[in-house]
């Protein structure tokens, strides 16, 4: 075979149809019972941040970690070439064993990963989970060099070439704010359309202003969120009202309620589809994760808003029925006929 | 199902791999022995322009026409479409039925169209071809309303969400000039890929002067050309002068040579590709078009010069296995495994 590349930047390796921006954090996954949380000094079903002796500490409690290239946007991303789509991930790691595996474990699934290595010393992130037996997931994240993402990555994932720009909430936190800022100005510069995910209510409300900024100030094209969190982000107390503090031409508000559905915030009207209902729920890690993927696949394969609930729906259901926060079988071939699968 | 639309522009519906811009032609074609061609008094194996009384008295020379929506570049949006990849075309239809008829018919293959109807009462063009036992193809094209492309029209087809731009080289006949122009512009200010076929040795010698200023000025990306079309428009008496003549940085030049196999003159490289070998011809119509097809959607999908050139292949050896200038299959599912198909 001739390997002659072509003479100019081929558009089949460059065009995708979401750029994920994201903490790049290495997944570590233990099965535990409800008093190894406490054990490990966590608080049940929430995520702390921990420095890296912390890190080490939870560790080495357990045995028989599972690892996986991790983090709430590359998880969306992960979901997306799980569907079919062409997904790309931009984010940060450390000069160290886990930041050199990082990108090709992402890159195995089919995503297209600009992730670069900080200067620093800093370690690449990590995020141990603890699972129970009932599904809840209990988190300490070390960020290390997750959160360092320089301009110049931004500038080298080709934002302009994807239709969206996804940014986890998560990277509002302080050293990550740069980066999202250049990375929003590269999208609206070339019509790339601009989904966040609002991450956690803790998210929300630490950086409750610069959010409302980006939404209210009509940056944001796609917003997701759970129920706690557009509550947290409208400041009002039922999603009716939240509903109508968050309608407005050119945006649509995602918002996920677990077993009870989810709506999509249209202009003029509001989208509303049933949970895809699971018999046992293993691993909730990835949920909103893969909803988004779900969704934002959807909308970047010309599907409409209810099948965009619907395709996020089945994502969702398929990541909670097994440990991990990946897609265990390829989505693609699993979409429903009704959903425009196999 | 509720149908509630995107508040945006869904980038599901207008990224595009490649956008045809063509005459739109009705084919009508009919399997015919040698002596039909002399009596219809065309030129064997040759294309005519003709009036629409000389298209209405060949019409009524023979039965049982097989119709299907051509002209060169609808056909290869069909072989893009085939292969799984996304295709547009734009072009331009009369005011009649054959004209309301048109862009249903490459939609229902998955081509997307944006075909308007002039202002006059020019009637949709129409292309006779009569196909003799060896596979010869003797045609009489009708242009009416096809080369009154609108520069609406091209700015309404989506050039700047497109991959690549490929102009038939039969578009620089004067009306549709202007139109050429404008989807240059476009395609050049949002950095779309041009590509250009020579079409047939007649428009090669009629626009020799632009063609060259196209092509050597740098604005054509990827030129397609038969042997002859090459030749004349390099002024050169063999294939490796004109090779020489057309290498250059940013551009590959396509050369198909039938059963001779093809090359694409790279910058540095020419690489070289055996034909597929097919057992009878039926009839060659499109297959200059199909070759087009499957070395752009190879270009768009990721793959390397020379399995464009073994895709584009595939794809002319099949379209000329049987008449009509269409897949008859879906070339998706056919493609063989060592070139990505299934």
């Amino acid at each position: 075979m001739s390997d002659a590349p072509w003479p100019f930047h081929s558009p089949g390796e460059r065009r995708l149809d979401v750029l994920c921006l994201g903490h790049a954090l290495v997944d570590r996954l233990a099965y535990v019972d409800e008093e190894a949380v406490d054990d490990a000094r966590l608080e049940h079903g929430v995520m702390v941040l921990v420095d890296a002796d912390r890190a080490a500490e939870i560790e080495r409690l357990f045995d028989g970690w599972l690892q996986v290239a991790g983090g709430s946007a590359a998880n969306t991303a992960a979901g997306i070439a799980s569907l079919g789509g062409r997904p790309g991930f931009a984010g940060a790691v450390g000069r160290d064993e886990a930041g050199a595996w990082y990108a090709g474990d992402l890159e195995a699934v089919g995503v297209a990963s600009t992730v670069d290595t900080v200067a620093s010393d800093l370690p690449t992130g990590v995020c141990h989970v603890l699972v129970t037996p009932a599904g809840e997931r209990s988190m300490a994240t070390s960020l290390g060099a997750a959160g360092w993402i320089h301009s110049s990555t931004v500038e080298a994932a080709g934002i302009e070439r994807a239709a969206v720009l996804y940014v986890e909430g998560y990277l509002l936190d302080a050293e990550a704010a740069p980066a999202v800022d250049r990375a929003i100005d590269l999208a609206r510069e070339s019509g790339t359309l601009i989904a966040l995910s609002l991450s956690d209510p803790f998210v929300v409300s630490r950086h409750r202003d610069r959010i409302a900024e980006l939404v209210f100030g009509g940056t944001v094209d796609v917003l997701f969120g759970n129920e706690e969190e557009v509550l947290g982000l409208t400041a009002t107390a039922n999603l009716a009202d939240a509903a109508s503090r968050l309608a407005a031409p050119g945006r649509v508000a995602v918002v996920t309620r677990g077993s009870a559905g989810s709506l999509a915030v249209l202009p003029g009207e509001t989208v509303v589809v049933d949970a895809v209902q699971v018999d046992a729920v293993a691993d909730t890690t990835g949920a909103g994760d893969l909803f988004a993927a779900g969704f934002l696949f959807a909308l970047t394969s010309g599907r409409s808003p209810e099948t965009a609930l619907r395709i996020g729906s089945f994502a969702a259901a398929e990541v909670i029925g097994h440990i991990g926060a990946r897609p265990a079988i390829a989505l693609s071939l699993a979409t429903p006929a009704e959903l425009g699968g196999h």
